[in-house]
């Protein structure tokens, strides 16, 4: 399935109902897919933050209800009544201009409202909504169907963070729960890595056109570029274990300072969820622990894991626009979400012919800073605050990974998380100067 | 009820065994009792740790098992296998000299195991803990019933911190949840408060005799007071109140310097559950927010308060000695759990003839640090580790409230907390030097 | 030199100003002294504050200058001026009731008033201290004497304070500076440890009489003890290693709770000060690094230790009042700062018929809270922030130290610490109870 | 004076010698020009460290000569034998490849080695700087020029820190010392601002050439840009007041959000060293308070504050690019350290005709975070620590301040802080896309 496109809106008043109907559907579609990704969740499941960057489900169920609520029935269906007076409160996440908000690092103490009394708020607005774009006004019929996508795709993220999210929760627990039984795998050695090259000069990135982008996806506009390679695949487990072998976690000059420091601090020795038992490294997935397999894409690493990793190999990390210019012209497909392996799984056993893993398995840490593209302008009112006021001091990430749903990503998407974050499904891919 | 007593121990294998089958049978309701405590709370509470001191629901449930489990069960019943091997480590709580454990302010991050797997252990024990009395040998049946009985009182314990952990869990939830929809109330005015006299000179105080007493409660020793006076009543809300308002939580000189600090810290401007809505102070009960009731006794203050409030009064707290020899003689009634209200009440309208309230409504902070009685010792292994190890920081309060087990209290029984806890059902009553 | 002696006041105008002018002598004696101890300084080491429990040598210079110009100069020397206005904020240190005051844990960051304004300051107050005995209404004299002498002791409890705190800042510094060039030793090996026994019953402890006596000594009162033995002599480093080689340090059953949580957070694997160097023990003293005396008194340990030690050797700590029953009668003599060791020296050799060391050598940490005695009033105003605003928290320490000048302490001196502080000269003492 | 170009090098081996020369003559004025900066400060002032990002003077003198030491005598210098064997540990700051170092943090803690010790040190270190010079073999010379040079740059930023330093310790002194009595001053009221417009294209930034520059400054490398608008002149303290009043510390919608975490935590108000007293606003300079100037350019704001300004101003801070474009073809003129202001100063009464103030007054916020040019390679060894390892997390400043040597600046050169930091001179130059 692809994104959503607004090109027909505006050619006649059938075609712009016949395109909200389309939107209303696939709104269905996304709120019910959440739901289904509850399903394994046992109730006490609901309202864990194992720490202050993961938020419980019953959060993520709420706050995604939340902003359909507040940014699209609120302003817009007539006569409409919140679920209730203090889910603003409880379930805004950051927008100050809407107004406070319960502070984050303490979401999973709160144990009402219930599980149940959420899905009743989910229902309740998802029943109204269904009311709005049955009786929306033409004049804002634009808006709404806009807002709408947006808040889908807001929700496709939250998606993704609700299965990293519970990732996290389990993995701190001793008896490490598993989210699904069991998690199909494909065992085979990938390609030897291999290098494409690419030609420098002016390049366009970002997003311009009739569908769905983020606004910091926008405006599309030129860079420059030297020549560049880039890595026919992803890097390996096995090849980050000759890393921690050779002591890339003992070696400050590998390290930017500030990785180092967190290094120390945080005593890394090795990716997040690796785990030394009786000599095996294991590692902890969405099925619960399992032995490591050294032809898997490495999976959560920092920026600054995978910035030593890049100096320690002589190469490094890509820049987005580098990534970009290389995945523009290619179908977002791979080890997405919706392949169900919820798991990165190792590249092809053949060289593809051109880079294989750019979307789904990791997100793919580059070297750019997540700042505003030249001409950047955000979402008018509180929407602006979506992705504008994060632009600093994170890095860009890039493809989407194995729990991002497919519609959800693009070749301009750009994601973004601090260089020492490491709980999404985050991973290397390596990049060159030309000779 | 009455705390069982170990006088006819050893006198015939008959007595013995009669004895057993009390113990048996009380401990049967003493467990029966947690499980009714609890039966209030949604799922969803049942994992709730607002702060560091509290624990979960489930984690009372589960430790108080364990206890069982590890100094019953597996010490004593022949081939006993422990429900599930990572438990030990889950619900230990500090027993260093039994293994390691789960680190304290993380307990509220576990949905697992679930809350009815919780359950299943403690039907589980239970039933282990039947066949063991039933099964015990003759040789070993003082160390059982006698480990059953300090097992039985420990659950008391959890059962009492139970109720103030949901109370401060629910607290901080803005929707204010109640554990119980109505809570009765006494309203009356209580009688001016009047002073009553006591001789000086050697006195005893601490345990002796037949009966169950914690290890802290040892020996029974002389003691030498000054006379003394003390209170006729606890201090009332309305009498804290003009302390709030004659300034008392902005005046340095009232305070002892730690206290100052950690009035500073935490901006405290009145006790814990005081909330002022417009202009009305509203306390946070077990059955949600109530307005502030001046007749009843000020809850929920640390020492730091109840030594502030004396010295702004011109008064002092009591030791812990005077406490007992006032109290020595009474019998343990008064407003404690089995009453029913879960709050203190209004002490009696008219004067008493002796102090009023010495047992129930609120623990009585005393100004007495927690430390050995002259000749003290710990019980032997890791039983040991109750008591005597929190004997640094802590001051000594006395006789119960209204959430502590009638069979639980007594005279001589010693509770500690810090000086700047307040979550416990806490109060103040005064004494004085005599004339 | 013993303490002034207040019995002669009030008899005659004639001997209120001889006491006065001896008031004065002394007076003059103890602030000379402060700055002899400041002579091996370098003008460097007078900021320096390296954490938040010592102050910078200038401070205390200031500081104790400041008690007289606040507490002596402004009340009762008419048209008095402060020598800056803003001395008054910088050095006051704790008394809420005279104003705001400068952060403590930022002592070190003030470069300026420079050292030598400090100097011109302590002058100008010293010159006016003089006119102020000279020409004192005898009204006011009695308070005025009692504020002197109040003063004089603050300033010998500082001079104390300074000598610790400059050991604790050279430790600090790889360069391991000395304060003196070399320090008098005495080597001998002190007579086995034997144990005195003390008949229990009433007794009296606290101060009472017409000399001068900080209020926290007062009133003398009785006390109920049973009877008890204390140890002939101190702890030596040599004991003291036993216990660290026998893993004391590893075992939390030897350990308070909240000892055990100090241990492991600060890695505590021996007392502070020692250091191992290619598996040898060493020591900072005032005259630097030196190696490990075994026979020398046990220094720099925290309550905490004193205490695991204790239990690890079967033993106890003695109550302050044990102390000071045996000490009552004795002489305030010993190792201390007069004799100019610096550093505690090794008892004797031979039994000494009673307790060894008692004064001097190392403050010895009791089991007793810093608590009120019975009927204790602090001193009216300010003066009454002194000490009892500390009675929180803190533990009894008796008998002086190395570092404290003779006539300053006295059997009835109550010093007090809190139990995981360690830079002052602090030992231990065992006690036992009497079979 | 201009900085060293090492074009000669090579030629001929009187040339070599020759630059050889002129750089030894241009070490010893460096290094005079440090030790003259130090004159006003007693020997108080060089010790003190008033936060971790500061150093003490007495740090920066030992630090730079350290690096001589390290970098030039011990590999170059035939038996050159270390000054002290602890200094490498107690002045490397953060070389890890060279050795461990003494905690950043606690540098103000260390009274030894004395200030006159440190001074010896630095004439030790400069006599065998000349004999290296003089002595130096032909095949090591190259590597000796540009070490030496690269030292001098070096010592020229700490020359530039030192003076933020001692700013910021006499801020946080109440007794507000000045490092200057007395500092000129020019009032003039500003042009109002101008909008300069430049060509976007392709564009090269960079350094090459035959001159000094440090790494990361290199290659010089093209880049593309949209056309843009430069503000002709430096944002004052007058507009900004403008943005305080209109209550920009107090609207979240102007901040990015990690800066409106930093805005609340540290309750920022106002830029560092304003303060409000009686209503007035005053600011600390290096010769102390006085009275805010509105026609100075702003200083000591932080990149959030910079962002947040011109967020409110609906303009945004340039690109690093943006600005060396504008820059490049300048001369570095303007009110550097030599000008003697020492404190930023009103801009031309009259407009320019190009950018005025570029040069300067403060150091340029832009929006471009610290990372390498394309083709980046850090020097190799541990003098590649010096820049590239920070590459995280700041933000890039241009253009030198008034406390910047005019021979240490270049239009290249790119200065890089945390975008909280306001320590150094710091302010806001606004850009502007082009219409």
């Amino acid at each position: 399935m692809r994104r959503i496109d607004f090109a027909v809106f505006g050619n006649s008043t059938a075609l712009d109902h016949a395109l909200a109907d389309e939107v209303l559907t696939r709104y269905q579609a996304v709120r019910s897919e959440t739901e289904q990704l509850c399903e394994p969740l046992a109730i006490e499941d609901y309202g864990i933050q194992a720490m202050p960057d993961v938020s419980p489900p019953k959060w993520h169920l709420a706050h995604t209800t939340w902003f359909f609520e507040t940014f699209l029935l609120l302003p817009y269906l007539h006569g409409y009544r919140v679920f209730h007076p203090d889910f603003g409160f409880l379930f805004n996440s950051y927008y100050q201009t809407v107004g406070s908000f319960f502070p984050r690092p303490q979401r999973g103490l709160l144990s009402r409202p219930s599980v149940q009394e959420v899905y009743y708020y989910r229902a309740y607005v998802d029943k109204a909504m269904a009311a709005l774009v049955d009786s929306a006004d033409a004049s804002q019929l634009d808006q709404i169907i806009f807002r709408t996508v947006l808040g889908m795709h807001h929700e496709q993220q939250h998606q993704e963070l609700l299965l990293a999210d519970v990732k996290y929760n389990f993995a701190i627990n001793p008896l490490h729960p598993a989210y699904r039984a069991k998690l199909d795998r494909i065992e085979r050695e990938p390609a030897s890595l291999q290098w494409y090259e690419y030609d420098g000069g002016i390049h366009e990135i970002g997003f311009s056109g009739t569908g769905f982008a983020y606004d910091n996806e926008t405006p599309r506009h030129k860079v420059y570029l030297e020549n560049f390679c880039l890595a026919s695949r992803l890097v390996t487990n096995g090849e980050f274990l000759d890393f921690i072998e050779d002591g890339g976690y003992q070696r400050a000059d590998l390290w930017l300072s500030d990785g180092w420091t967190v290094v120390r601090q945080k005593n890394w020795q090795a990716p997040l969820y690796w785990k030394s038992l009786d000599g095996q490294w294991w590692i902890m997935t969405l099925a619960g622990l399992r032995r490591l397999d050294q032809n898997e894409p490495v999976c959560h690493v920092s920026f600054y894991e995978a910035d030593a990793y890049a100096r320690w190999r002589g190469k490094r990390l890509p820049t987005e626009a580098e990534w970009e210019v290389a995945a523009q012209d290619r179908e977002p497909r791979g080890n997405l979400r919706e392949a169900g392996f919820l798991q990165p799984v190792a590249a092809e056993s053949v060289i593809q012919g051109e880079p294989d893993q750019l979307f789904g398995d990791v997100w793919e840490w580059t070297q750019s800073p997540y700042r505003p593209y030249p001409g950047f302008q955000p979402l008018a009112g509180a929407l602006g605050e979506y992705n504008g006021k994060f632009m600093a001091n994170q890095m860009v990430l890039r493809g989407g990974s194995c729990v991002t749903p497919q519609s959800h990503i693009a070749a301009t998407y750009r994601n973004f998380f601090y260089p020492a974050d490491r709980w999404q499904f985050m991973g290397i891919r390596l990049a060159d100067d030309a000779n």
